[in-house]
C-alpha cells in the first residue's frame, strides 16, 4: 500500500514518515508539500539519511498514486484535499481541526476563525478517537468514503484520562480541571521566540491560559461519554484547561482533577488540617483503578497502571501508549487522574496510524508495536 | 557579622553560602557539617573555589563563632541547635519543617513521623513567610529570642499566588487545587533514582499525588489568610496539591485554581460548548489583577505581572522573586493563579535571607538585589 | 528463538529488552539478573508495562532456556557463563570488555585491574565489530562454539569514524585525537552524584582525561585497520581520547582528528592568519568523502552524509546508525571526522543484536530498522 | 555613572543590563535599539520586570545622555557610534568583531565579508583581553581615547586555556587543536531552526567545521601570546578549532590539545597499547599546573583548578571565571587543557564590564563578583 502525506515537512509529517516505514501494510509513500514542492524529504529530515530518500511532489499527485491519505496541514486548508480523496474513494486521516468537531461548525469558528469550506464532509467525517469511536470508524469505513478528523494531542490523554470516570458516574457535578503540559515539539517546526532553546529550557511556562482552542474539543469528548452514562443528566461536566510548556522534546502529561459523586465535601466545610492518606483512601483508590481498568479491558493502548506506579510522560516515549494513574486527592473527594502519551504519536502521528489501521482492518497495533524506551 | 550555617554541604546551605557571600553585611562564615566535619567546603562544591574556601567545623563552634545561625538539615534534627541558639540569644534560621507548624505538633507528628523535642521553643518561633507574617517576625526579634520556621519551597508559591484572592473573600467556597512543579535540585544532594539524569530528563512525572508533606503547610497557610477576610466566615477552604518533578535545574512553578464567590457556575450546568474568553471575561481579569497589585503594594520581592505575560519559572532564576500571572478560566468562574519561584531562593535560601534582613533591620533587599537571567 | 540476557536489570539489559522484543525470530525471553532474581522486569521498568511481564530468575536457568545468551554484566564477573554457553554451543555474546582484548590480558589487566578468569575461553571470542571482523564473527558461529566480545560505545563511534581513512592510507604520522562526549546514560543505571541530575544538567565536563579504559580499546582497533594497508609501514597511530559528558540522555559524538598523510604542514611553520576555507579544500573534502563512501558501501548501518550535513548525535537516537561527515581543518593539513551514535544502540544493545542477526545467518538488519526521531 | 548600551535587546544586551544593575559605581541606564526605537525594555525582557524599566531610544540620544557606551550589534554596523563616542571622549566598548583585528583588515574582510568602515579608528582601539592587554587598555584610557574590541566568546576561553604554554615555551611544534561546545545562548536572540529546542535538545552537534570566524581570532592570539616567549623562534603555532552547539543554555567547554615541546614521540612511532597514567605522568602534570597557576597569580578571574578537579561549563555559570585544569595525554606527550567560560559574562558581557572597570580604575571586579550557582 502506498501511503500518501500532504505535509510532510511539518513534524507530524515527519513523525508519520518514520511510523509508517515500518508498517508490514505499507509499501511505499507519495510524500508532498503545499510549500516545498520539489525539495527532497532526506535533506529537510537528514535523520531519515539512507531511509527514505523522495521528492516531495504536489498534493494531487500524491493523492493520485496513494490508497490512503494522511494530511498534517494548517487549519482550515485540507478541506479540499479531503473532499478530492473522498470522491476518489480514499480514505483521508485529517491531523488538522478541520473535522474534529463535526457538524458543530460555530464552535469550530468560534475558535478557528474560519467556516468550513465544504461543509457537508462531515457527513462522511468522523472524531478518530478509537477508544470513543472505533464503530463509527468502522461503519464509515465500510462505505468506503470515510474522513477521519484526528484528535489534537492535548485532547487525546485528557478524554482517556477522564472517560472511565464519566461513563461510569464516578464524576459529580463541579469543574473538573485538566492541568496538562507538552514538550516543545508540540508547537511544531516553525521557529519562534516562544520555542527558541534559551527561551524555554530549564523553565516551565503555561500558555494561552483559559484560551487555548483544544478546550471546546476536550469539552466536547467529556460530555459524549458523560452521555453514555445513562445514570447521568443530560448535564456534563464544565471545565478548566490549563495548557504548559515543558523543557522537553515529547510528551504529553495531563493531570486531571474530578470532583467525585459519592463523597463531595459540603461546601466550604474545612474538617482542619489535611492528613496523609488514609487506608480508606487507599481502598477507594484501589476500586476506582479496577474501573478503570475494566473500562479499557482489551484497549491496545491504554495502560492503567498498578498502586505505586505514578504515569510520567517520559515512560511513554516514542510509543502510542497512553498511560493512567489514579489517585485521590483531598480526603478522598477528588479523583486526580494522571495520564501520560506521546504527543508525537498517541497524540498526533501514531493515532492516525491506528486509525488507518481501523478502516482497512489491520491489526490496530501494526506499525505501532514499539516499546517506550526508558530515556 | 559571621553567619553560621549548620548543613552546609547540602543544596540549601550551598545557596545559603552563594547569596551570603555578597550579602553587605556578612563578613564571613562559619561552616559547619554534621557528618563531614573535617571536609573542605570547596572540594564539596569546587563552583566555590577561589571564592569560599573554608574546612567544615562542628555545629557547636560555628554557633560560638556566629551572629546569626542557619539550619539547612534534614527534618527533625535542628532543635538541639535552635535552643543553643536560643539560649545565646542568636537568632536561628531553620530551613527545615521543624518550625513551621507552631505548636500544632499533632500535624507535624502526622506528616514527618517523630514528635517535637523541645516543644517549647515555639514560643519563640515564628513561620518566616514575610508577606504573612513580617510583623511578628520583628516583634520576636525584638526580644532578642527568635527562631524561624522558613517555609518550604511549594507552599511559599502557593501561598503568594493565593493570599489575595483569600484575604479579599474573592475565593468563594470549594476546594483550591495548587498543582505545581519542580526542578529536580528541589531533591536535594542526594542521588537516587528518582533524580539520576535518564531517569528524569525528558519527562514530566507527579510524585506523591496527595500524599505530598507540604500539604497541611499549603492549607494551613491559606486558612491563616483567609482568616484575615473578617466578612468570611472562620472555614477556610480546603486543598488538593500535586507535585511534579519537571526536567530544570531550578524553579516552581504552580498553578492554582481558585473557585470564584462572586460568579459560580450552578453544580451541574453546563451551558453548551465552550467559547474563547469575553470582553467581560478580560475587564473581570483586569480587576482582580488591580487587586492583586494593590495587595502587594510595597511588597520588594512579589512581582504581580501586567496583561500579556504569563508567570514562568525560568524567569526568576536564581532571585528572590515570586512572580505573579493572573487568569480566568470556564467562562469566569474559577480564578487561574500562575506563580513562579526559584526553589532554592525565594523557596529556600533567599527567604531565610530575607528573614534575617527583617530580624536585624538590614534593607529587606539586602544580599538578595539580583536580576534574574532569562537563560 | 528465546533470547537469554543476563544483567537485565540495567540500561544496556533493557535496551536489548526493548529491541528484541521487535525482533521478527525471537519469540520470548528468559531473562535473569544476578542480584535482583524473583523481582519483575515490569516493576523495575514500568516503561515495559503490558508488553513485556516477566519475573527474573537465575542465569543458570536463563541459559538453559536459551538459544542465544546476552550478558551485560559487570567486567570481569561474566566468563563463567561464557564457558557455560560455550559448552553448550549456545552463542554468548558478552557486553562488559572481557572478551574485547581477545589475548592481550596484558591490557585488560593494566586498566581492568584484574586478570582473565578463562582465559583460554579467547580461541572462540572475537572483538564483535561487525565492519571490522564480520568474516571472523562468521567463522567462529560455523563452528557452534561463539563469544562475542561486544565493543565498547566510545570505540565504536571513534573506530567506525577513521576506518577508511587507516586503511586507504590517507592518514600520516602523528597522534590522532578522538574528542568525544556521551550522553548521562553511558554511565549505567546506578544513581551517583556524576549523574545527579543538577549536577549534570546545563552543563558540559569531560571526565577521566588521559585515563579512561576505552583508550587502549580505540588504539588496538586503530592499529588493526591500519595494518590492513599493506602501503603504511608496521606502525600504527598513537591516540589521545577524552570523554565528555553532555547533558543529554543518549548518544555519542566522537570529532576525530587525522593528520594528513599527504599535506602535512612542516613542524613550526606557521602560514599566517588563518583564512576559509579555499575551493581546493572543498574539492580534497569531496574526494575523501569518496573514499569514505566507497569504504562503506554495502554496510547496513554506516552512512556516510552528504556535503553540507553534518553528523549530530540527536538525528541516530534509538537506531543503530553510526552517521559520519567528513571535513578539512587547517588549511587541508587535517583530516576532521565527525562520528555520531546512540551509545545504547550502535554502542551496546543495537551492536549486539546486529552480532546476534551475524551468528544466526538473519538479515543484519533485523530487529534495528527503526528509524531515528528527529527529536 | 550612565552607562549606555546599543543594541540593548540581543542576549549580550540584556546581560549587561543584569550585571550593569548591580554595579556599585553605574547609578542608571540609557538604553538603544537600532531597529525597536521606542519598545520597553521590560516587555522584551519580562524577566527585568519591576528592576528595569525604560524606553529604548535612539542610539544617538544614548550616546549623549553615557560616560561609557557598550555596543552589543551585528557585525560591521558599529564603526560611526565608535566615532561618535571617540570625538566625544566617551569609553567605547564594543561586542562585535569590528575592532578585534586591529589593522588587519584583510583578515577582517576574509572572514566577516566587508572591509573596515572608519580604518583610522585602530590606532585607539585595543583587543580588549585583559590578560593579553591590560596595560594597554589603562594606556589608551589614559588618553580618554578608547574602544575596546571586546573578544569573542570561543577566543576567550581558547586563549586563556593556551597561554601559558605558549608564553612559557612549553608549546612545542605541530598544531595545535581547540575543541569547543556553547550553549545554545551563544547563537543570540533570533529564532531559527538550528536553534529551535526540539532541533537541538538532547543533541550534540558540531557546526562551521573548520569554517568558524573565531578561527583566526583564536590563531591571532594564541601568536600573539607566543611572541612573548623569547626562546621560541619568530613562528607561532597553527590551529584547528571545532565548534559544536551542545544542549544547554551557557557555557563553553574548550578541550585544547597542545603537543609538548619536550616530549615529543618520533613521528610514526608506536610503542604498543596505551597503559594508564604513570607516576612521572602525574608528577609532570603537577609540574605543568604550578606554571599554569604561576602565570595566572593575581588575575582576578582565572581560576587554574587542582588536581582531581576537572573544569566544567556548568560551575562557572553566571560568573566572569574562567576555570582551567591541565591534564596530559599519549603517555605525557600532549598537554591537555580544559577550560569553561560563561559565554555571556567571561565570553561576552562580563569581559566587557570588565574592560569598563579597567578604563575607569575600578576595582577590576566591581560589578562582577557573583559565585557560580552549582546548577
Amino acid at each position: 500500500m502506498i501511503a500518501g502525506i500532504i505535509g510532510a515537512t511539518g513534524y507530524a509529517g515527519a513523525e508519520l514518515i518514520r511510523l509508517l516505514a515500518l508498517h508490514p501494510e505499507v509499501s511505499g509513500f507519495a510524500l508532498a508539500s503545499v510549500s516545498f514542492e520539489g525539495e527532497r524529504i532526506e535533506r529537510v529530515y537528514p535523520n531519515l539519511w539512507g531511509k527514505i530518500e523522495a521528492a516531495l511532489v504536489k498534493p494531487k499527485e500524491a493523492i493520485s498514486r496513494s490508497q490512503v491519505v494522511f494530511a498534517a496541514l494548517p487549519h482550515g486548508v485540507g478541506e479540499p484535499y479531503a473532499k478530492s480523496c473522498l470522491d476518489a474513494g480514499i480514505p483521508f486521516i485529517d491531523l488538522s481541526a478541520d473535522f474534529r468537531f463535526d457538524d458543530d461548525e460555530e464552535t469550530f469558528t468560534a475558535w478557528y476563525g474560519k467556516p468550513y469550506t465544504h461543509k457537508t464532509l462531515r457527513s462522511h467525517s468522523v472524531y478518530g478517537l478509537p477508544e470513543l469511536n472505533r464503530s463509527r470508524i468502522k461503519e464509515l469505513a465500510a462505505t468506503k468514503k470515510v474522513i477521519i478528523g484526528n484528535p489534537g494531542c492535548y485532547p487525546t490523554g485528557a478524554s482517556l484520562g477522564a472517560f472511565p470516570a464519566l461513563a461510569k458516574g464516578l464524576a459529580g457535578p463541579g469543574t473538573i480541571i485538566v492541568d496538562s503540559a507538552s514538550g516543545i515539539s508540540g508547537g511544531g517546526r516553525e521557529p519562534s521566540r516562544a520555542f527558541h532553546y534559551p527561551e524555554c529550557a530549564d523553565s516551565l511556562a503555561p500558555y494561552k491560559v483559559g484560551a487555548h482552542r483544544h478546550t471546546p474539543e476536550i469539552a466536547r469528548n467529556f460530555q459524549a461519554m458523560a452521555a453514555r452514562n445513562t445514570a447521568a443528566s443530560g448535564e456534563g461536566p464544565s471545565i478548566i484547561f490549563t495548557p504548559h510548556l515543558a523543557p522537553m522534546n515529547r510528551g504529553i502529561l495531563s493531570t486531571i482533577y474530578i470532583p467525585l459523586a459519592d463523597s463531595r465535601r459540603p461546601d466550604g466545610v474545612f474538617a482542619g488540617a489535611p492528613r496523609p492518606p488514609t487506608k480508606e483512601v487507599e481502598e477507594k483508590t484501589a476500586e476506582i483503578r479496577r474501573i478503570y481498568e475494566d473500562f479499557y479491558k482489551g484497549e491496545p493502548f491504554v495502560r492503567v497502571l498498578p498502586a505505586g506506579i505514578i504515569a510520567a510522560s517520559g515512560r511513554v516515549r516514542q510509543s502510542n501508549f497512553c498511560d493512567l494513574s489514579v489517585h485521590l486527592g483531598d480526603a478522598g473527594t477528588t479523583l486526580v487522574v494522571v495520564s501520560a502519551i506521546d504527543n508525537m504519536v498517541k497524540g498526533a502521528a501514531g493515532q492516525a496510524v491506528q486509525n488507518m489501521n481501523i478502516i482497512f482492518g489491520f491489526d490496530e497495533t501494526a506499525g505501532l508495536t514499539a516499546i517506550p524506551a526508558l530515556f
